[in-house]
């Protein structure tokens, strides 16, 4: 008799289950929140595997140790997190492995750390047959708590910035033939393979919503990271907050040498690891951010329906019959 | 050229290269601290990694969630903690993994927390060709402070339990000739399969020190786990608090139907996976605990010298030539 595999199963339908056995379904968002008397702490944990999420032909050591604290503290922001407090390191590597990448993924880790804050609080190392990277980072809960279940009908959908870079990156980095058609021009190759070794955060995100928010009484807003794609991001805010996406194709930003075409706009909606922030805020509070703040994008709003997406521009919808990458 | 590799370095020395990375060298004690304004927050992160620390003939998935449970929550006893908030799963499955492996090992995690206190506070999964799970776990920093580095000259070393059960309990599991010349009685065989399976911890350690603390002053203590081992506990412990430790072999417990012989004697004090609890105390304070608490036993007593153990009876320091388990 075949048993049930975690291939068989699917990714959703996984962590679903992994749901059911966590008291308040915390895998679901973000971060975990610890609570505390003066500070709640938020935590996240992200592991990179080897040959699953990274390779050594596209990324070396030391964009790959970047990238990983960049992972983690996308998480903590995307919760609200004013301030990382440190990550512990967990290493599984092989026997063979060298102590020059082990160094250069560690000077990548602490070139992060450094322009992001938070310190390596410990961690361990085991002996395994493929590299993996499990970081656990420690953030502090600000005043505004962000969370996937907090959008509402009539919120307008922002982003900080361009998508699809970073897998447009990844694809020149591992040489794969992506597309014979177009020719792409030097500056937004330098600029992709940027965004996918040494992707940026956005930190400045949280300080420039306290400031124009003028309704002091919201302390929830609804966010999460583009990790996985805008889509997909798109998707977890809907299902979690029970509303509705409408977007505005023409709204969305692209590099102004993005190429035109079904692949392009695959590439675009499903890359993933951007680590932009996708959120959701009242109407007044969006127009005076966006004022503000030139690298913030209004995208599309939240409307009263059956979690979904939708393009105002009903051509478009076909971009959604895409399904995003899975793991299993 | 030959490059550098982990395994040419080897583990000590590669955990004090990782070290040079932290502000603190927190890799060197059992857990990380996270300083709070009321409650100071303890982290420890353990990784178990298929066919290195565990395999499918020796353990149940169910038993190997407790004990991934129990091995992070022995490092937070170990610092001090007074209180367990919760745990992160990370875990790394190939795609062929069946689903009922997972929730075994997830009923084992949660029978494990609801004995010893915390819940999951999340957790993610990722695929990868070999098993991996790693658990970091919280707890609250109690009123003292157990450390490795705390243990002073002229203190009694003490600890919680018998040891090399756990390596008994693995050998038998692995259906492994062990000893040729002996023959096991079935209680000795039960037993120690039941504290490899399913290792039992000893909260009640910091509430009978508080209750037996006559000098309230005293906040910080030398303390470790015998995770790796009850000599190699001894030895970090040694190295850390820079002193010499003395052991009285007659005083060390051994299960009364231990066999006697070299083989047995290395898996009693290199053994590892024990969880008990190994530290070192003031003469009276220790007189008083073992007063009050028969499961503690003291077992001999730090003083100046370079960091290293001796028996009081010189024929048995020959034991100490044995090197411990490494694993690169």
């Amino acid at each position: 008799m075949h048993k049930e595999t975690l291939e068989d199963i699917g990714e959703k339908e996984l962590i679903n289950r992994l749901g059911k056995f966590m008291p308040s379904n915390q895998i679901l968002d973000d971060c975990a929140l610890i609570k505390n008397r003066n500070n709640d702490l938020l935590v996240n944990n992200d592991s990179l595997v080897e040959n699953i999420h990274f390779n050594d032909l596209t990324i070396c050591p030391k964009d790959l140790g970047w990238k990983a604290v960049v992972s983690n503290i996308s998480d903590l922001l995307s919760s609200g997190s004013k301030e990382t407090i440190g990550i512990t390191i967990s290493l599984i590597l092989p026997a063979k492995t060298e102590w020059f990448w082990v160094e250069e993924l560690y000077k990548g880790i602490n070139k992060a750390l450094k322009k992001y804050g938070g310190i390596i609080l410990g961690g361990d190392c085991s002996k395994g047959n493929q590299k993996a990277i499990s970081i656990t980072a420690f953030g502090i809960q600000g005043e505004l708590e962000l969370r996937r279940n907090a959008c509402r009908p009539g919120e307008i959908i922002l982003t900080t910035g361009i998508h699809g870079l970073s897998k447009l990156g990844f694809l020149i980095q591992s040489k794969m033939n992506f597309d014979n058609n177009v020719s792409l021009n030097e500056r937004l190759i330098s600029k992709s393979i940027k965004h996918f070794c040494r992707p940026k955060l956005y930190p400045n995100l949280i300080k420039n919503l306290l400031k124009t928010r003028s309704n002091k009484k919201i302390k929830k807003l609804g966010c999460t990271d583009s990790s996985d794609g805008l889509f997909q991001a798109i998707q977890d805010l809907a299902i979690a907050s029970k509303c509705k996406a409408i977007l505005n194709y023409e709204k969305i930003p692209k590099d102004k040498d993005w190429p035109k075409g079904d692949k392009w706009e695959n590439y675009y909606f499903f890359g993933g690891e951007d680590y932009e922030l996708v959120f959701s805020l009242p109407k007044k509070w969006a127009y005076n951010l966006s004022k503000l703040d030139k690298n913030i994008y209004e995208i599309g709003y939240f409307t009263i329906g059956e979690p979904s997406i939708e393009f105002t521009n009903k051509s478009k919808n076909q971009l959604l019959k895409n399904v995003p990458f899975k793991h299993f």
